[in-house]
């Protein structure tokens, strides 16, 4: 897939397999000449965002299907080309035969993700949004989808438009100082002005490579261990915890939703349970094996629940408070139906305590609110910019190292020519992720492939 | 659901789950100005086929999506009510959150079917029309989709308009007779005709129903049963003939099959194949009623290859021609590539003889072709209507009866008013299927619970 194949037509089913309804997409300059050809009426003249009622004929005539063709005029379709939208019945057969018959009269499949590369081609968006079209087709819940909607509205774009604003000034102040470089008192003003702006660049650059932890966690689930000793009401926990979800969910899709595998959605955020086995002092070499497979996957873990049913020894709290530092620990006195921890406290720094009853459902909704705010997501709240793309982040690590090696150069008092090769190089970088330059096209079919076909 | 709660608005997801786009429908007087509350335009005046291109906001202003939507004007729409499709992307959360600001505004979830429903209860569509949109959206091949095709064009009902007209004139020759049943020579002449007439009636209702075995076995796959001795080659033969029709099929969709469970396509027909075990001679009870088993499942072939790689001993032929009778049977002479069958001729009346290699896959064409031509369905070519509906068979099989009380009648010289009383049983019967007279709502929703939802 190459720019010179933009020439061509291209079709797909846009919609899953299997509905009421499915939609073929065309784009290209010969999408209307193509659907007129199998189409009871003519297009060719079509207004844009207009509806057509008619019919899908075969080469012999034969009635395919009685459809709706929505037509797109260049440039103001997604693709930017010409394009047309077929709505026919969601049989397989149908939606085969009419992609036949485009095919047969011209059209030929698209590629994954290849209307959204051609909208990116034509500069209806930038590769930043391109990529966040797939990100909201894939999004699952209300952060992954405001992520999305923040990345293809241009959040993204506009954190990088500022960056470079600031890059130029940078570059434009060292040419300043190698026009006057005769001038000493002069050069040595700016420079501490430079190191200002520089450092100010470099901890944009930094926080924004920082939120890809986050953006991270925010897509794949945000990992929580549940931790204690056997029998302790681990298991209990998480079916109480999934189901409250599993309940809540069910009201609103009516739908069956995809695979489970035990995560759930606390305030629109997905939280990934990691399965841990029981934690108990033990001789048995087996079993330590477990146990030491258990320690490593709290690891994992951005939050851990502690569940114990008795006051814990030294010993077992200090191991805990050792093995979840840098992690938010939340400890949950259960089975309070049966038992009184009213007097209990723990000398542990830092840490949630509550009671629960993983039985009843006691607490529950208190240690949900725990584990949301032990998730630290201000940035969901505040509407600032996450990064969940490895691409930008791979992007803003090397410009993170490039502008490193600017301050290094101002501290060391190299020449300014020496140092605009690097923001140069900061620039390009950033750029990348906005495919503002001339984008290689493996680095355009490694995005694109992604993508599910039909979009 | 019944008459009265048309009134209200419906909305539903009309495409499957998954894709890059899923389409929101909305019926009912209050569509537009439902959808104008959560998009970016105000659509209360937008004309029919028109496509509007805005933001789906929800109530705190927060963009959920950017989508197209498609209105629909009263009575020119599927429902003939005013309705609107909202085409926003694929993502679940998104589909959700449509779907939820929709309700939260006035909508309430369609039930399955509930859109053809409205069709059928506006007056777009009859009944039999309805559960041919449910045909079509399930069919897998040409001849479901052109059965379902011909349904929906009014095939069926065309054919019941001519036997209401035929069944009008005997009732109203009947009426003639009772005006003049003072004339003895009249009443005479006319019950001739009457009979003739019945009996062409008879035949039209005989045939429709007949028709209902070819249609079941093309919308559940003809079935064909593979019956030859242990190590014959049946399960290689099976396997080679699915091989070749899994390749064509992968040719075209580019999309992986639903579960394949035996049975393959040719000439847009699917087959059904039986498993059956060899069948051999044998003094093991048990393998015995393995034997059995096999046999009664050639009982619910309609075609039968027998699959020999060695003459048959008069013994063998005689029990497969009685046990195929009412079937095609095609013999297919394995191992072609290894023996020499070219002598060998088989006693057998009407039977088929073909030279097969089921390994090299030698003479499988032709195998299939007669395959083809053994399901014997001149009335998908000639264009005939094949009833494939049950609730139709149901009917035609009453109105059978009726027509044949009517002929006994005559006969017996019953007089006009009884035949007559017959006569619009028969009417009535008809036209429960294209539902001209006024159906239960349990009828109704009988057959719309059988629809997806979103249609």
């Amino acid at each position: 897939m190459n720019l010179t194949t933009q020439n061509s037509t291209i079709c797909a089913l846009a919609t899953a397999p299997g509905g009421a309804l499915g939609i073929i997409r065309i784009s290209g300059k010969q999408s209307l000449q193509i659907i007129s050809q199998i189409f009871s009426k003519n297009l060719v003249d079509a207004e844009g965002y207009t509806v057509h009622y008619g019919n899908i004929l075969d080469k012999t005539s034969n009635l395919i299907d009685e459809v709706l063709v929505n037509v797109f005029r260049a440039p103001h379709s997604y693709t930017g080309e010409d394009s047309a939208e077929i709505s026919c019945h969601g049989s397989r057969y149908i939606i085969n035969k009419v992609l036949e018959l485009l095919i047969l009269h011209g059209c030929r499949m698209a590629q994954p993700g290849e209307f959204t590369q051609r909208a990116y081609l034509n500069g209806k968006m930038d590769l930043s949004q391109a990529e966040a079209v797939a990100d909201l087709i894939a999004s699952t819940n209300q952060a992954t989808h405001r992520m999305a909607i923040s990345q293809l509205r241009g959040g993204v774009s506009t954190e990088l438009a500022k960056l470079r604003e600031q890059l130029l000034k940078l570059t434009s102040l060292l040419e300043l100082e190698l026009d006057f470089s005769d001038h000493e008192e002069l050069e040595f003003a700016d420079r501490k002005e430079l190191l200002q702006l520089t450092n100010l660049i470099d901890n944009r650059i930094t926080t924004l490579a920082h939120s890809f932890e986050t953006g991270q966690a925010l897509k794949q689930g945000i990992p929580v261990a549940i931790v204690g000793k056997t029998n302790v009401g681990k298991s209990t926990l998480l079916n109480t915890l999934l189901k409250d979800d599993r309940a809540i969910v069910s009201d609103v899709h009516g739908t069956t939703r995809d695979t489970i595998e035990e995560t759930m959605d606390i305030n629109g955020v997905t939280f990934r349970f990691i399965d841990t086995a029981g934690i108990r002092q033990t001789t048995d070499s087996i079993e330590q094996i477990g146990i030491e497979r258990t320690l490593r996957k709290i690891d994992e873990a951005r939050i851990v629940i502690w569940l114990i049913d008795e006051l814990p020894t030294d010993s077992e709290l200090n191991d805990i408070t050792q093995r979840c530092k840098g992690k938010t620990l939340i400890t949950a006195f259960n089975k309070s139906d049966i038992k009184d921890f009213s007097n209990c406290q723990l000398s542990i720094v830092n840490c949630q305590l509550l009671n629960i009853s993983a039985k009843t459902g006691y607490g529950i909704e208190p240690l949900k609110q725990h584990i949301y705010e032990a998730a630290n997501l201000q940035q969901l709240s505040s509407g600032d910019v996450i990064i969940n793309n490895a691409r930008h982040y791979d992007a803003l690590t090397r410009a993170h190292s490039g502008i490193e090696r600017v301050i290094e150069g101002l501290h060391q008092q190299l020449s300014g020519d020496l140092l605009s090769e690097d923001l140069r190089q900061v620039l390009n970088t950033l750029s990348e992720i906005t495919g503002g330059q001339i984008t290689p096209q493996e680095t355009l079919n490694n995005i694109f492939s992604h993508f599910c076909v039909g979009k």
